[in-house]
């Protein structure tokens, strides 16, 4: 990661966290304040028994089929009465409300703010801000990716040129498919489902169609009609349950939901008492996330 | 007010407030729960001492050139140790160091969650979700009726029939030229950066110029070329300190400052550690204002 920046070196002076200890799948495992890499814990239970921490950090990549093993990695860490806090949206998405219940009987908190927007503030801003507000339903452009390669078709590249421009912007899974296929964009849509509607659905539950059957000549010809395309997630809850679907859907340009500049996501609540209001993150990067874990992460200390 | 919504009187139901007192310049004055209006208490003293509440809630039109008579007001209320929820903006814009310190002596609340943007969470998000960030400056889009002067003018009418046109949408302060000459969103700017960048200026310390200036032909022609215009608010540290401007700022008709549907607002801060990141209102209107006072008196409850 290189040298810090000023502000990140004076924060850390300000919140002294330790890290107790760092459990990789590439570089090893180390166990102490400061210590080096070494070999690979045997287990995840072995390596939280011995960092002895106060708040597990779970990070794992993403899996898009059933959240794990990010959810075990969850539940051992709850069992030993450890604070848990993920940007890994596939245990919010898959079980969050099993897992906010094992946090509540484990008396610890269970917090994961960078899951959606990177760290902008989406699931706080409903913990603590919105009192007495019944989310009704959402609507979000939470897909980099497919937006740059919407883009790229639109100046006349390939689908395939837009999957290669968003990997160089480091903002694409290792597969795109996930993205393009609309599945990051369902993971999504099904964590703030679970989180603010009480859902207790899994991405798989989540109508979805990707923009893998657009083409550089249809989207020039809508660009021409002033228009462009954009995957968006949307829940609404209606008399049979929370309906929740992602579509490649076509905008006016001008549409708030097709304005955001480059990687930025858009997010709007639909509520009873408060209309409709939102959040927006602008070109996000992993600073963003990093900083929704550190957010998490002071959250979960004692008041003051 | 006419009947409550159904939402409305539900969530009164789970936040039983009384009020203990009304005063106001044209119905005169009541006191006690229920009670009808009186003559008018001879002066703000008077009646905070027979209302007897635990929170004031201090709601007069704003002055835009002192913020009086609401300082003054919200100072009686301090003084009697009540808690204190405005949705004016005048005291934030004019004082809200020397007010936030006289609470602070006082040991209440101040609340003004609903000064900008109408009770989407803006000082709220501040108060609650960011430890450890800075703000470095904010740019916001904050003024409704401007922008419907400018869509009028753009569809081909006049600047009076723009100004008409928001008076009609209920949007526009009793003085239009306050909105179009800016100073609406001067004193917007001046209130965020008291809050959110210790400024202490007054918006008379802002650099604001409006749209009184636009003419229907140059917006027709900006419009040819894919532009238009949008006021804005921009806020920023300076190693001079906090430099402050409100403009009609020229701007592609994609950029997201000029996205915004109707009335709405948008502000995107810009910090330190979390980049740029924002807030969105869509059209809002007098219930979001109201949900706002609603929150700021939930935050000034003792925790459960």
């Amino acid at each position: 990661m290189g040298q810090a920046s000023r502000p990140a070196r004076v924060k850390r002076e300000q919140y002294p966290f330790t890290i107790t200890g760092i459990h990789t799948l590439r570089h090893g495992t180390a166990v102490g304040a400061g210590s080096e890499f070494g070999p690979r814990a045997a287990s995840i239970e072995e390596f939280l028994d011995s960092a002895r921490a106060d708040i597990a950090v779970e990070l794992t990549t993403l899996n898009p089929v059933d959240g794990e093993p990010a959810i075990s990695h969850i539940r051992a860490a709850f069992a030993r009465r450890m604070h848990v806090v993920t940007a890994n949206k596939g245990p919010i998405a898959h079980a969050y409300a099993a897992l906010r219940n094992a946090a509540v009987l484990a008396g610890v908190h269970f917090r994961f703010e960078s899951a959606v927007m990177d760290g902008t503030p989406v699931f706080n801003i409903w913990r603590h801000t919105m009192p007495g507000v019944r989310v009704l339903g959402f609507t979000g452009v939470l897909n980099s990716t497919s937006k740059v390669v919407v883009e790229t078709m639109e100046r006349g590249g390939t689908f395939e040129e837009g999957l290669a421009a968003a990997r160089a912007m480091g903002i694409t899974e290792a597969d795109g498919a996930f993205d393009v296929e609309g599945w990051d964009s369902a993971a999504k849509t099904a964590a703030l489902a679970n989180v603010l509607m009480d859902a207790e659905v899994t991405p798989q539950q989540v109508s979805t169609r990707g923009i893998t059957r657009m083409t550089p000549e249809r989207l020039r010809e809508m660009n021409d009609q002033g228009k462009t395309v954009r995957l968006v997630s949307r829940g609404r809850r209606t008399p049979g349950g929370v309906s929740l679907r992602v579509r490649a859907e076509v905008l006016p340009r001008q549409d708030l939901l097709a304005c955001t500049p480059g990687s930025s996501n858009l997010l709007l609540f639909h509520t009873d008492l408060m209309g409709t209001f939102g959040t927006v993150s602008i070109e996000p990067g992993v600073e963003q996330t990093a900083y929704g874990v550190f957010s998490d992460l002071v959250s979960c200390l004692p008041k003051m």
